[in-house]
């Protein structure tokens, strides 16, 4: 079987990490690259974690450049989603990984995407998991490299209600301005979100069951305990949301979600409204749809397929 | 037990006439008069039809008061819903009813509304059932009655999905800057909103037995011909939605419907969400309430106590 | 000559202080009431200092209402004018105005404009110098009763720079969608704005003059102090802009004021051109004029008939 | 003198044409490139007419890049200035400039001026004469680069009036959230506007020497027939305003141009006020200014520049 031939685009946060496992220890997945962002916490802080983890799973043949800083238009005022995934924004592990020796590539993401996607016979999947600026600059910046790109696979958005707001989801209010651009584009897009991403979680249980699997599940373990006190406490979420992994889990199983293709727009107005993903799954506007839109996902297969990414990796590898 | 005190404000249509039927059969209300506004028709339509509805059901003793024209601040572009009412806003009936006889009185809808309310000496429920034009402007011209308002028990607002607009619902979207007045108003609101009126259907089965209960549930049967259709071939609901009865039900018998107190904001300037009840069910914002919240219905009792009204209008006349 | 039957709507402050004297003192008007409105202060130190200023003059014939205490949808947040028109909105003078003996009707602000106009044979000249709010509130409630208005002579806006933001003036951002219901009415508006008031300004040398013209100047003189200092110090102006009697005197005589007939909409939605008068000067968009815009005045024969009105009052009335 | 080092970034149109001229033909200027951009016309033919100009005045050795089709958000519905420059954008000459030999780079306008940056020792001014698609853009995409910008030297915007709606500009209108990304990025900005380049204009008489003083003049005056019809009929202005020429008059002699430090805004969200500059002109805001505004020009003097460069030009070259 061929491989699919991906770009990540991560603000690394600990669903981030775990979606880079699953990337990387799926052998359906050739990925090419891996772009940051700002988003989980800061861009140096999300680029560093980037290549912590990528080290730790012993894969620094991937390249990693280093991408925004702030939304195109928006005035930034980083959000600090410690809470979610720790000050360092890997859990703040008490025996936390060390600084990577890798460095980033000293040419842009954008660049970087712009040169693979030139460089490639056939068109490539983008990955973005955290804000759309990266993926929307590239859009104005190269119009001419469109055609390369097979689709984005994103995590965002919303159909029903949202996290960073009553009805926006926290990739997409970060930057509504370049989730527009990117919704306005004519790009085939597939947006893994929360409608999908809440009921594709870890139980609170399982997560237990990652402590003796392996060596990676164990620190992935490790990681989790502040990421699983959110979604107890906070959330009232039955288990771990697995947000970012569902990109990657739709693109190698297609039949583990259900979606519904619908014509979305990205509000980028509305006082109480500014980031939300008005989705209209009931076609009321009788539009083109422009997005293939994650209603529900087949959660056990999903969390296996990250299991058995971690199983692999850690096969490929002696520890940490 | 003692009555509850109405007035409602109904821009009559279909299920407009089927709510003031509920309300004047049913023994739990005291309906003091009816102001009328545009929405689903022309305010003269609206107006004329709620005469016909009283004179059908012989309650010519409660006054009407006609309201608004146009919204506050939208610019009106009168929405066509005859493919919901009817041309005439009654379903075309092939026997149409009669032209009233009756009149309306000589003061305006805020008017009867300030009158009635500084004139009563326990506080009176407002029911409005279309746009909230009307209701609006009381407290815009009288913030020295506020107290005499027991509550805005409205018809209007989703929290999920809309009607009029992928994320608007109609009465909402048809005079925004008025439902932000009433919102902001600190009043007591009840907002019964799509996610339980859609669900407080009469099954198209069910209005077969209309046809053979009373004269009076004949005549509601041949009204609902068009509303029918329409909820069968284009909104593909179960049954006719009995949107604007679910606030009488709810005030009747609470336990009817399951609810929540949530914090709802209007939108007034987004271009693809303007008019939504923005309405954070999960309290992201952590604002304190100001809305209940309707979420379901038990759906058999809502309907039961919607015949038994008709029967008991039946039995206290002739006919038509 | 017939008279030209005025209701006032004002936020008195000291500009509008001498709009009072001026509409009484000068034999064209014959001033019907005055309503009140928050604005320069809070509504009961406006309305208090309108009856102060009344019994003043000996005035107390003509009857004031009480209006609004917030804008319509703007959330309230009460400009502090103190800086112009002092702590009590009328100088902070070392030897004030007694608390008035006069009270406000016990109708509202709106009542009392509704019944004098409908009791009125001859159509009534709105002068609203404040907040648009009491008069937008009337058009949405009384859409009977505009034949019944002549015209809306109003202190508000600019076509140039604003004082409130860089673009909007004071009384036009106090309430923005008021005004945006205002100038959508249809009614005949004519809006004494910001390129003629700031033009039409007592010198800082002429106001010594008053001083000595009279004992009601002498007051005016020692009222003056604080908004002498505004203009000299912070607004940079070559004397006391006099924005509120600007109505009066384009109304009593039309030649001293340079106009140009424009389309003028109030913006209701930019995060930096909220309550703009946006005024098509060159009539780029080809709509049909609304208003009547001021441009210039004639200062020095406006600024007699100011002094004018002062002796005449002054002449009727034994003091203080 | 060191030559001040330039890329123009240009929609060209007649005013365009003739600000190459003067670029070209003024000592002053290092011109190391030229962008394009939709605008005045659709961007195939703004880059033919940059190259055609080019060719012209024979300096094919300046490299063109071709730049945005379209706006960064803004839904694109060409603006159609054939009225202003005709149907070719060049004035629809009897004997029109031929098809040119000369070919943009095979690199985008971004990458161009990237690459230039990058690659230059000193900084470099940018000279956008169009819409600021591409300046946004590049300040999106490079970051790294802005200390290589020594200042951007614009035409657009107005503190006053506008021409393409009431109060707004044609260059900012047709991309605000461009020039917003423009004016936050901390760049140093000049806004040579519509204040200054209104005055900035060649007499309908003065155009008439054009005919006799040199083959290239003469050109330009065949070009300039519908620019001139449509300042005298529409404009009323007293001659043909030289919008773009204003920016590099304004860098070779900036004692040509009064200007003001103002902090400006660009409005994005406003119903009737979107792409306006908010100018703040009196610092209501008291907000540090964030670009030197033009704000009167002196005419004569800034003509006589363009002349004289016309008259260089034409003694390098033989004629057409």
């Amino acid at each position: 079987m061929e491989k699919i031939k991906i770009i990540m685009d991560v603000d690394t946060g600990i669903d981030d990490a775990i979606a880079i496992c699953l990337a990387c220890g799926n052998e359906a997945f050739d990925v090419l690259g891996i772009t940051t962002t700002y988003g989980n916490r800061k861009l140096e802080q999300t680029t560093e974690n980037t290549l912590k983890i990528l080290e730790l799973i012993g894969r620094t043949d991937i390249p990693v450049a280093k991408g925004a800083e702030k939304p195109i238009i928006k005035v930034y005022e980083p959000e600090d989603y410690s809470v979610v995934h720790g000050y360092d924004g890997l859990g703040d592990m008490p025996d936390p990984l060390p600084t990577p020796e890798k460095k980033p590539l000293d040419i842009s993401a954008v660049e970087f995407m712009a040169r693979t996607l030139a460089a490639s016979e056939e068109p490539i999947t983008l990955v973005p998991v955290g804000p759309m600026t990266n993926v929307a600059t590239l859009i104005l910046t190269h119009p001419e490299l469109m055609p390369k790109i097979k689709q984005v696979m994103l995590m965002g958005g919303s159909t029903l209600k949202g996290n960073a707001s009553p009805v926006a989801e926290a990739n997409i209010m970060q930057d509504p301005e370049a989730a527009h651009i990117l919704f306005k584009s004519g790009l085939k897009i597939s947006m893994a979100c929360l409608d999908a991403t809440w009921k594709g979680y870890i139980g609170f249980d399982e997560l237990e069951d990652f402590k003796n699997d392996n060596w990676l599940s164990a620190t992935i373990y490790d990681m989790c305990g502040i990421y699983a006190e959110h979604y107890k406490l906070r959330m009232k979420n039955p288990g771990l949301a697995m947000h970012d992994s569902l990109t990657l889990a739709w693109l190698a199983k297609p039949e583990l979600v259900k979606s519904k293709d619908c014509y979305v727009t990205v509000d980028i107005d509305g006082r109480y409204t500014y980031g939300m993903t008005v989705t209209d799954v009931r076609n009321v506007l009788c539009h083109r749809p422009n997005a293939t839109v994650s209603l529900d996902v087949d959660r056990v297969p999903f969390i296996n397929m990250i299991k058995e990414a971690m199983a692999n990796l850690a096969a490929q590898k002696k520890g940490r």
